[in-house]
């Protein structure tokens, strides 16, 4: 409607996601959207600081994905990246452990600058996003300190010393993430999910324990979530009891949750109107409890993120023209079905 | 002789420099010398806070130089050097006048780990040193903060932004060293200097007005070296009233000094017993005040260095020799002759 024009909500996609997996959907998302119609959030409970450098690996995943400078066969960093900078911190007996490429230090480098001046994550990530010639808004979940902690049969780990350090290798018992209780999530956010005129909130295909749940273990952000009258769709991880991706089934299992469609159903209860599952578990979808649109959720090429977050924002369409007008926040419903 | 053995300052040489210029004599005494015989301490005025990395432009060239990976043509820097910080961090709008190689990052970073640790800029130099396999103590002059800046017809500058940034255009009409009258230098460059078997301590022909003075503007070492009764010999950088590099002759010219050997004679007396200068500028050898060394003091590759150095450590033996049983400190009985 023309009198909206202005109004960035009207036609806006809210998509929360971690690295990875979720910046696939995420840039699927902003292409199908017209310019200016994505908001990302992106967790930051995986940022850590490393050699006097603030790093936020998931961010930068994002920003490297919708800047169309993501190297496209490691998933991670930049394309055209070179490792001198390893190379010669590794002869002076440097912490080499944790792989940062040449091009990628710049973003390390400046972040700290911006961070040891006073300035935010958020507002960082608006430069660099504007830097990379994204028309996207681009915002870390919170500007506060949220670190998620991996509790193991080694003790308790840090995100980055379990995922990168440790391979995954320790078996989970338990993830918390400090600092949560008191994070706020950043103000676009929280504005961007009040707007009623919000069309979609997609939970990207993220790892739902480290990649999600950091967002949800924000009281204010999970309540924001529950409350909203825009429909929420999150897209399974899950495909055929494997993860596509990272150790989200491996803790699954040490966690003692079984690896299907339904566990992320469940994992996400309360807080959805709609789950997209692979057509590989087309069985699962009469016991998931919400509405699902089953499809291919596999994304190899750009062609598969264009389509599937076309079909996701379609599903959302769908979700809130049948709850036009009895629509009303979950949690005073309870669970929809 | 034998009992001496252990005793690293029996043929220890002490080698004074800057940057470019004087680490060339640096390799050459590196050369000629046993492994451990030499000792070189290193200007650190130049040294500045950049990106929140602590540089230390002197003391990595000297590293570089003797642990045989500085870039060869360059001058500074390391060798097979690649840029892509410096291009992804042009790409984010971040400060970019100060060209940081990626192996080159990796020291800063790891030095200014140290320093963010408690650490001193003395360790870290005699870790890197270690590291770069150089059999040598490598010794930044003092651990304490000096700075050069540069007093300009546009105001005062600090070094790197005098030197780099503004590529030395703006016309120099003092220079003082900020920190200098506090700053004590590192303990083992005066333990050093107080060991009455040193057998030379040598002046590199580095810019004296940017390079040397920040030694001699520290109270103790200028004492120290005026009181040692070993032979302290300068190369002259100047050749045919020419600089063989950088901005000494226009430096000199500005502040109104002839850009002759004489008036880097006249700027080291009483701190020196003999100056080496080039055949080209033989005709000042008898106005020189002190004993001189007539030789070719460019130093095109590394044969030029090692004779260089050789020749230097001779020069130096035979005043030494000269000397033997009348030397006393020369604070006592004025300039020598």
């Amino acid at each position: 409607m023309s009198q909206m024009g202005n109004d960035r909500g009207a036609d806006t996609v809210l998509a929360l996601c971690g690295g990875i997996g979720g910046a696939k959907l995420a840039l699927g998302l902003y292409h199908e959207l017209a310019p200016g119609q994505l908001v990302v959030a992106v967790n930051t409970g995986d940022d850590f600081e490393h050699l006097g450098l603030c790093i936020s690996p998931d961010l930068d995943t994002v920003l490297y994905t919708l800047g169309g400078v993501a190297d496209p066969n490691r998933g991670w960093g930049r394309a055209n990246e070179t490792w001198n900078f390893m190379s010669a911190l590794d002869e002076l007996g440097g912490e080499a452990w944790f792989q940062l490429g040449d091009r990628d230090l710049a973003m390390h480098v400046e972040r700290t600058g911006y961070l040891r001046d006073g300035k935010l994550l958020s507002e960082f990530a608006a430069h660099a996003a504007r830097k990379l010639g994204i028309n996207a808004l681009i915002l870390p979940m919170t500007d506060d300190r949220l670190r998620t902690i991996v509790v193991t049969n080694d003790g308790e780990l840090p995100f980055q010393r379990y995922f990168v350090e440790r391979r995954c290798a320790p078996v989970v018992g338990a993830l918390r993430f400090e600092g949560a209780e008191r994070a706020r999530p950043v103000a676009k956010l929280l504005k961007s999910l009040a707007n009623p005129a919000l069309r979609a909130i997609v939970i990207c295909p993220s790892n739902p324990y480290l990649s999600i749940d950091p967002f949800l273990a924000m009281p204010e952000l999970r309540r924001a979530l529950s409350c909203t009258r825009t429909p929420v769709i999150a897209v399974s991880p899950i495909i055929g009891n494997q993860a596509v991706k990272g150790p989200a089934a491996k803790i699954m299992t040490e966690l003692g949750i079984p690896v299907t469609t339904q566990s992320i159903a469940a994992h996400y209860r309360g807080l959805i109107d709609g789950l997209v599952i692979d057509a590989t578990d087309a069985h699962e979808a009469s016991n998931i409890g919400v509405p699902t649109l089953t499809t291919r959720t596999l994304m190899l090429d750009l062609a598969d993120r264009k389509r599937l977050a076309g079909e996701v924002i379609a599903f959302a369409d769908e979700i809130a023209s049948h709850d036009e007008t009895v629509r009303v926040p979950r949690s005073t419903i309870g669970r929809p079905s």
